[in-house]
Formats: C-alpha cells, structure tokens, sequence
C-alpha cells in the first residue's frame, strides 16, 4: 500500500528528485548518482511499470491521483501531491500531463546481451541530442528492430526528454551501451553482424539496393550505424564498416533529420525481416 | 549599404521585432500584425534571403558580424549588434548561433497556383506543433514533395520554431493555406489527384502496395493527407480519401511520430515518380 501525501509548500526535500528539470548538466548528474531517471504522463508512467522499473516516488497533481491509482497503490512507493503551480515550482516546468514518477535505473546489459538473438540492429554513434534519441527509439521500435547498441558518448536515452519523446519505447526495446567507441563494433563483426553506414555522401550505395540484398547478400544480421548530428558518423567508423548507405534525398536539401533518416532506413531494412521462426 | 548599429541596451524600441520569443501566443498576434517572421542562425537567414524575402533588420552578437557581412551589406536592413547576453535578454533565450533576423512577410500563393504542376502534395490537417511542421517540411523537401497544402488551423511554418526545425526550407517548398477546412479537399480532386489518408488503422491499405500502384492505379498526381497529432485524420478526411494507407508498424507500438511517418511516406510514394520531362 502506498501513501497519499498531499503537499503544500515545493521546498520539501521529499521533492529532491524532481528538482531543477530544466538544468541538464545539474540533471545528469543527480540521476547518475542517485540512480534514478523521470517519467512524465501516465501513459509512459505505465509503460515504465510494466516493463518492470521500479517506482521511488510519484508526483502528481490532484486530478491525476484517479487515473493512476492502480499503479500507485500496486507500487507501494509514496505518492506526493501538489498543486498545480506548485508542481511547476518544483520541476521548473509545466509537466507534462500533470503527472511525473521517479524511477530506479537497473544495470543495462552487455552488448553481448542485447545482440545475441537481434537480427537488426542500430548503433548511434554520439547521438547528443535526447530528442533525436527518443525519436530513434520509437522509430526503432515500431520497425521492430531488434536492440539498440549506444557509443560511449551518446545521450542518455532514460534522460526525461529521450524517454518522453520516445513514448515509453525506451523500457521495451532492448539496449546496452559500448565500453569503448575505437573497437566498440568488433563484437558485432564477430556475431555475424553486417555493418552498415548510413551516410548522405553521393557516392554510397542506394539504401534500396541494399534492403534487396544486393550489396549485403540479404544480410541475415545487420546493424546500421548513424553518426553525430552535426557530422555524421566519424571516418573509422565508416571505414570499418561492411557497406556505406544513403537514403537519396534531393541535391537542394542538405540531409534528413538523423531520427527521421532513421525511421526511414529502419522501414527499409526491416521490410524484409522474416518474422522469428 | 546598411547601417551596423551597436546598441548597449536591450530595450531599445527597435528591438521590438525581436522581443518575447518564447510566448508563442504573444508573437503569433505580433507577427501577423506586423507581417513578419524570424529567421535563426546564418544559414537559415542566407536560405530566406536566397529565396527572395526581405529582411526588416539583422539582430547579432559581434562575432557572427563577418560571417554575414555579404548578406547584410546586399540588405540595406539595419543590422544590430549587441553584446551576447543583451541578446537574449531581448528575446528571452539563447539565440542559435547568435544571428537572428526579422524578415517581411509575402502573400501566399493559391492552393490553385502550388498544385499547378505537382505530381506528389502533402496536405496537413492541424498539425498544431510547429517542431513537427517544420520537420515535415525538410523531409517533404528531402524527397522532393512539390507542394504542401495547409488546413487553416495548421501551425504557421514561418514561425521561428518550423523555420528553424525545417532547416530553411519552408522557404523553397511551395506551400498554401486552404481557406476552409470542409470543402478543402475538392480542388485537389478537382486537379486529377488520387487523395491518400494516412492512418495508422488495422483495416488501410500498406502503403508498399500502394506505391506500387496496386490500389492507386499509379497516380500520376497524389496527395497524402496527415492528420493532427493527438487524434489523426478528421472523419471527414478520411472520407474523403480515395484510399486510406498505413506504414505497417510493430503492433506494439502505438503510433509513429508524424514527422516520421511523413518522412517515411514521402521515401516511399516518391520513389516511383519519374523526374520532370
């Protein structure tokens, strides 16, 4: 059974978890120590439930109380609420649907894991923007691919943003993050994997070509590799990998958004995915 | 020649094209009223003077002054430089790149003058975010989309949000505003397009057959119609639709994002279109 504590004042250290949402640095810093990350809306509140984290605390405001109550009473974990201004006072912000949880983080899994049984893969090389992160998530998980493999350096994808814009996607498809960028894609090269390069130069290969297998050999196992936003993939990655792929795109526009370039070749390379035996 | 005017003050009345940027209501009612829009960082700045808008004034900090001395001396605007944290004490955040500009409005085009000579159209019904709108605009571009048609409650794609997010090409891609809602469709009918619902529903058609021209006959002229966010495509929309098509997604996942499934669509119903004769 959890408690319903009803709050008036924002400066209650109960509240710690949720302070100062709009400060990144101050953010990554307190999730990483303390262990926990934030969802926002009651919608990815219970996507996070189900997909077994484990709730610290909740934060909502009155009218939200019902429409969670199972989830509340279900997780034993406090439940604070405040009034509406009061919950912006907080968090810095308006939330969100008027309903936020704090949450325990777990221990990803190894890339070994997450890559054991995929068939299609994505690695985001130094993705840094945790709105291009939660868009790459969802887009992965409605193509059904199989994990998502992060480079040291890439955002956080439990970061409140990722997780908000991913709608949840981030609890169910699996992901794990690379020791070490210089030979973070021999573990995929040793299962099998095909690498792909996704790239806007004019000199790849056609992404079409490749989803018909004529340049991978219908690859049984393929991993697309997306680079930063600003540059793109770095040159050893490119150079290491098996085939380098473009989307065709006009020659007026510079490139696609790396999150719909994504959703676009997760389309393509799934399609002719058979499903698992 | 234009007149490089350093100001010391950020309350200077003419800064007022560049105040209160974050409140969207406040600047949407300005911008009508004054018949303006904003214009954010070099490049986009470049993209709407390349496509022939006239620039009111240039808000920068000093050093993003040489960077675009060709653009602002061709102007003949005024162009203010401030020091970098007046800057955003005018408008209220961190300006991107630090070069801002306030350009004139131009009366659009007719829905009848975009759709002319197109072959593939793109019509929003209330989009309402201007992220997503702008997204939808370098995607459409990306794949070279020849118009985009407007409901008139879809969000304004010269505010300074879509502008920024499309990358500047809400400048080149011709677009129209339909003046009501309910018999907006008719003159795309009336033009020879085959009117294409996109819906995430069990019961459309995938969109792979329908590039293929299995349903549509091989439109020559097609246009996909995208719903707003929350609730998609109107009843009456969908009605209307000569065929209704979904990208055929993960049953687990709700829905795609509708950038990414415009960019996604505009991949596939573009793919099969001949280039100009």
């Amino acid at each position: 059974m959890s408690a319903i504590v009803r709050l008036e004042s924002a400066e209650d250290p109960r509240l710690d978890d949720y302070a100062n949402l709009k400060d990144v640095t101050l953010r990554r810093s307190l999730e990483v120590e303390h262990g926990l990350f934030l969802a926002e809306g009651a919608k990815v509140i219970r996507r996070a439930v189900a997909a077994g984290y484990r709730v610290r605390s909740f934060l909502l405001s009155e009218r939200w109380l019902d429409g969670l109550a199972d989830v509340v009473t279900a997780s034993g974990a406090p439940c604070y609420v405040l009034p509406p201004d009061r919950l912006e006072e907080v968090t810095g912000f308006a939330v969100h649907r008027g309903a936020i949880a704090s949450m325990e983080r777990r221990p990803l899994p190894s890339v070994a894991e997450v890559i054991a049984h995929a068939r299609r893969v994505l690695v985001l090389e130094d993705i840094v923007d945790h709105t291009n992160v939660g868009a790459i998530f969802r887009g992965a998980a409605a193509f059904g691919v199989d994990a998502i493999v992060l480079a040291p350096r890439c955002a956080d994808p439990l970061y409140r943003r990722s997780v908000k814009v991913s709608m949840g996607t981030v609890f169910s498809c699996p992901y794990a993050r690379m020791d070490n960028w210089y030979d973070g894609l021999d573990a995929l090269r040793a299962a099998g994997f095909t690498l792909v390069a996704l790239t806007p130069a004019d000199d790849a290969v056609d992404l079409d070509t490749l989803a018909m297998g004529d340049e991978s050999g219908g690859a049984e196992r393929l991993a697309l590799l997306l680079g930063t936003e600003g540059d793109g993939l770095s040159a050893r990655w490119q150079d290491q990998a098996d085939v380098r792929a473009r989307i065709p795109i006009s020659a007026a526009v510079d490139s696609l958004n790396v999150a719909a370039a994504a959703a676009v070749a997760c389309y393509v390379l799934t399609r002719d995915v058979p499903p698992p035996a």
